[in-house]
Formats: C-alpha cells, sequence, structure tokens
C-alpha cells in the first residue's frame, strides 16, 4: 500500500468506516497515479481499512491503468456488463456486513448513489471529501516539482502572449498563439480556458476573450494555467499596451504592492484569513475597497482550484508544503482591471514563489 | 411560456409532478436559452404544471441571464447567501405540499440530493432526464441553423488540417495550428479534445495527439468539433499524405461505403439499429468485422454527446427533425486507422448531410 492509500486507511479506522469509493477522476488519479476521464461510464477505487484496495474501470482502459503504475487489483468491465454488480463482488469478497461507506458526496450523482444504496442496504453514507482535500493540501516533493513544470510553462505562456501584443490584434489572436506555441511544446491542456483581456475588458473579473482589438494605452490582461503531468498551474498577469495614464498605473502599483504583501505574509503557522487581510486592507487603504470582489487566491494541484481557500474568513493555519495562489486584483468599471497572480509554496522559511514572470510593470512598445 | 416549458409541463401534469428542478448547464440553456457553467455554485430552473418558472443562479450572473433572454423570475444569491432556502422559498409560493419532484438524477449529486430532500422530506424524487433527451432529440429551425454554422466551422478546420500537413510536423503542431484558426474566427470552444493521429496512432479509437510526426505513406486522421452559439459540431475525415498502399486504401474504401450506405438508409421510420447495422454489415463483409468497435453514431445538439444512440440494439425510431452523426471506421493495430464522420440532420425525404468537406479520399502532396 503506497503512503496515501494508508493515511486514507487510518483516516477510515477513526470513523468506522469499512469501504472508501472513490469515483472523481481527480481523487482517482491522486491515490493511483491513473487517470482517466470516460465520462458517463463507472470509474471507481476502493478503499479499506485492512484489505487489499481495488480499481474499477472499462476494460479496455485496464492496460493504460497497469502502465500508469497501478500494481492493485482492477476489475474492468465492458459496456454490456453491470459495474455495480462487479463492484459488490469484488467487496464482498473482502469484507462482509458492510456498514458505513464513504463517498464523494459532491461528486456521485443520484443514480449511481440509488445504484450503491441498493447494494448495501444497511450501510451509512459519509463524505470522503473533507479528508480527501487535506491530504491534498500539503503536497509530496514528487507533486512540487510537476508543479513546478507546469509553472515554467505559464511563464512560458506569458512572454509568449507579450511578444505577440501588437496593435489592432484581437484578444483571440493573441490567445490562440500562446495556445499554439504551447501546444508544440506538447502541452495538451489547459487548467482553464484562457483569458486574454484588453482595456475596459479586464474590468471584468469574469471577462470571456472576444474580437476586441488591442489598442495603445490598454493594459492587458493574461490569466491562464497548463496542465501537466496531471498538475495545474495559474499565473495573471497585467501589461501596458504603450503609455497608460496615471490612474491606470495607480491601480497597477497598488495591486503588486498588495500582492508582494501577501507572498511576504504567508508562513507556516499563519491564518489564511491573516494572508487574505494583509492584501485587503492595502487595497482598501488606496480607496480601492470595492473592487476587489474575490477572495485572494486558492489552493492547486490536481484540480486548479482546491484547497485551502484563502478568504478573509477561512481561519485555516497554513502549513509547510501547501501550494496555493495569491491574485489580488481592482476592477473598476471603464477605467481599469488588474490583477496579478503567482502560485507558491510554503516552505519553512516562507513563501517560495513558483512562477518567475516579472512583476514590475511591463510596458509594450 | 415558451413552447419547451409548455412540453415539460404537460408532461409533468401526466406523470404528477409537482416540480421540476433542472441543474445541468445543458438542460438549463435548453430550456432558458441560458448558458452558464457556475462549477461548485448552484443554477437551477424550476418549472410547474401551471405556476411560472424560475431560474436561480450567482447574483454576478443575473444580467447574463436577463440578456440571454429569460424574462422570467430570477431568484440570485450571493456566496453568504444559502440558495437552497431561496430555492424553498420561492416554490413555497408557488405551491405547498410538494409530493412529486423530478430532478437530473445522473447530475445532480448526493450533496444536493439531500439538500433538496431536507426541504421536501415527503417527497418523492423521479428522473427528468428521460423525457428531456427525447424533447432535445428532435431540433427547432432555429436550433438547426446553429448546428448547421457550427458544421460549416468544423468543415473549415478539417480545411486547415489539410493545409498544414508536412513532413515532419508533429500531430500537435496541425493540432495547434487548426484551433489557431478557429479562434481567429470567433471560436472559444471545442465540442471535445481535437484529434489529430497520425500513421499506427490512428488506429486506436482513442488515441491522444502527441508529438509522433507525420511521414509520407500516413493515412492522418482528424476528428473535432466547435461550440458555437451553443451547439455542437463534431466531424471526422482520414486523408493521405503521399501514396498510401493498398491495404490502407482498401480499408479506407470499406469505411467510405460504409458510411455512405448508411446515410443513405437513414429515414424517417426506421431503427437507429437498421442504420448501424447497414453500415456494420459492409464493413464485416469486407473481413473487418473484428477492427469496429463502437457505435454508428450519437445525437447531436447541445451536448456533443446525446440521444439518439446509434447502436445495433436501438430499436428506436428515427423521427424528421433529428440530428446525429454517422461515423463508422475500422481500426487494424500497427496497420491503419480509418473513420469518416458525418452531422446530419432527418428530412421527410431522408438524411441531409451537414458537414460537406468531402469524402473522397484526399492525398495530399
Amino acid at each position: 500500500m503506497n503512503q496515501k492509500l494508508n493515511q486514507v486507511a487510518t483516516w477510515m479506522k477513526d470513523h468506522d468506516i469499512d469501504v472508501s469509493f472513490l469515483t472523481s477522476s481527480e481523487n482517482v488519479f491522486y491515490i493511483s497515479s491513473f487517470f482517466s476521464d470516460p465520462h458517463e461510464r463507472l470509474l471507481g477505487l476502493a478503499i479499506f481499512q485492512e484489505e487489499a484496495p481495488f480499481l474499477v474501470c472499462p476494460k479496455m482502459e485496464i492496460e493504460d491503468a497497469k502502465n500508469a503504475g497501478w500494481t492493485g487489483e482492477i476489475v474492468g468491465y465492458s459496456d454490456i456488463e453491470n459495474p455495480w454488480e462487479l463492484v459488490h463482488n469484488a467487496i464482498s469478497k473482502r469484507i462482509t456486513n458492510v456498514k458505513k461507506v464513504a463517498i464523494e458526496k459532491e461528486h456521485m450523482n443520484v443514480e449511481r448513489y440509488e445504484a450503491l444504496t441498493k447494494l448495501f442496504p444497511n450501510a451509512a453514507f459519509a463524505s470522503a471529501e473533507e479528508k480527501l482535500r487535506k491530504l491534498r493540501m500539503v503536497k509530496s516533493a514528487e507533486e512540487l516539482a510537476f508543479i513546478k513544470e507546469a509553472c515554467a510553462l505559464a511563464d512560458f505562456a506569458i512572454e509568449t502572449g507579450c511578444a505577440e501584443i501588437a496593435e489592432g490584434k484581437s484578444e483571440l489572436e493573441v490567445l490562440a498563439a500562446i495556445e499554439y506555441e504551447l501546444k508544440k511544446k506538447g502541452v495538451n491542456e489547459m487548467s482553464f480556458s484562457t483569458m486574454v483581456l484588453t482595456g475596459k475588458n479586464g474590468a471584468s473579473p469574469h471577462g470571456t476573450p472576444g474580437s476586441t482589438k488591442i489598442q495603445k494605452g490598454d493594459l492587458v490582461l493574461f490569466d491562464l494555467g497548463v496542465v501537466w503531468k496531471g498538475y495545474c498551474s495559474d499565473i495573471t498577469r497585467t501589461v501596458a499596451f504603450g503609455d497608460i495614464n496615471d490612474k491606470q498605473k495607480e491601480i497597477y502599483d497598488t495591486v503588486l504592492k498588495a500582492q508582494l504583501a501577501a507572498v511576504e505574509a504567508s508562513k507556516p503557522g499563519v491564518k489564511a484569513s491573516e494572508v487574505d487581510l494583509t492584501a485587503r486592507k492595502i487595497i482598501a487603504d488606496a480607496g480601492y475597497g470595492d473592487f476587489f470582489p474575490h477572495r485572494l487566491g486558492h489552493g492547486l494541484g490536481v484540480s486548479v482550484h482546491e484547497y485551502p481557500s484563502l478568504t478573509e474568513t477561512n481561519d485555516l493555519l497554513l502549513e509547510e508544503g501547501m501550494v496555493y495562489t495569491i491574485e489580488p486584483g481592482i476592477y473598476v468599471p471603464n477605467v481599469a482591471g488588474v490583477r496579478i497572480e503567482d502560485d507558491l509554496v510554503l516552505t519553512a522559511k516562507g513563501a517560495e514563489t513558483l512562477t518567475k514572470f516579472p512583476k514590475e510593470l511591463q510596458i509594450i512598445k
């Protein structure tokens, strides 16, 4: 059993859970190293207190699971077999009298839940998510190495985007060039839909890139990330195209000051809320409190948004090995939108920034 | 009430359903014209037999919903409000004594289901999916217009891919060029991960594009689609780079013959299975029966895979207005993979093909 399996098994013993049946691609990958997204087909990882775990997946993916490094039992099913019967048999071979099953309640759908409750009519169903979130929050050395590679690719993407900026080019053209260069480097998945927003469009925190053309005097906002070996990066940079006015400059400087202060405040033992409030106070003191409408940051790893969440009310204590974003922003409608986001890992000494593209205002001529 | 709402309400009366609470982005869009994917946040559309429907979404999306054309009530919630309480209040204002609720059991997760069952402890929960699938199967004129535009963009993508093929270029480079040109045309979402597979890689029906370089004598397989105004296209073409051998040619000709025959066999009143078997028999008679491991096709619309499913066992009768793919393939490991896929709409006279890129073998020099 690998270490992650051991950690789950220990938690199960503490909570009298007989079986944990994980079904999200992310959690199955996190524990088994096998990533699969079989859409409407069932993917599952069953974990027990003492007995050997097993994976359940479509038959045509069995070889992929082995190649990914899964050495335990694999229950494969064809499209004409009922996978739930096979799951039931595989569990029954290991334990009888199942009284408590942990599932991912935010992932499993009602149809599958009804199938499971029929198989185990006397069982109670607990949530496995809280435990998995906590496990995933602190990264191993191997995970960190993958995230660093993903971050280096994100830096490259911002460099590419800056080089593409030119008078009259549209947001989508710049975006397309970035993804083109990433694909040539072997990236086949982005962490989320890439954002390139120029001028007033940048003032919407959830804007969609379109045919708006970049003009001199615009601030251009990039928010993007890549998935690399199963791990995500997430970076935001805002750059100037030509000269910008004093108001734009003031907003940029305020966001940068807040971002740097929050990175500096990140240390093991500090509350997440304290880091958020460090940035929030700087922005509020500069008179932009109403224009910073989102949390300061979020954990990232297998998912681009995971624990911890850095909000002004989350009093979770930060720990060594956590990887998260710090991304304050100011969005003044019809004036400017600026966000600066880094990914960082917490070490004993403080934050180590993993995204390295410069944060001093870059002026593209 | 629009026509789709009327159809749902009629079905609800027939099945004594008091409330339908739809939660998938696709079904909410289908009925309300408002597309939103608020991830972990709740999106919902509540429909009643007689009373006015309402939409529930994050507060910051209310304007988007109105702009999308939703004129009914919108229940918006902030991140510190409990949306379920608001849903309960909005339902209670309309009806009391809720005995039966229809939900999307394959979409709603257990956590939300538990929240709903607490709000309506005496209600039974039925599945809304079967009805929605049937409604979505037959397209309106407006839906068809959007799909045709999406298909024209898919044709353009194949043309672009063919123009990019060159000795030593990798699959990912060609793929990147296709998506780059689509983005310049304003496409910001593909129906699924674009596939460009060359040589032996094409012999895996679920291959992943990578750094394999295209060589003379390869068959290059493209499978892609775009999302346009909320509707999907899905096309596959296989082209030759330089001269191919007799075996590759024989496989291509067999797939093409099967594809054309299945398009020809598509008529209102014919069983879906009959269309599948028309193609399957041609492939089996040519000795390749074991190398066509998937169904013949699938419906498409708001989702890239929806009803009907064209399998050898689905005896559903085809109807005018259905839109679906016909995509036979032959995959001989280490020899060749060929798939040819069109999207088509069923008219009174038969199939009208919506993807127009030529199907006779294209030889790129």
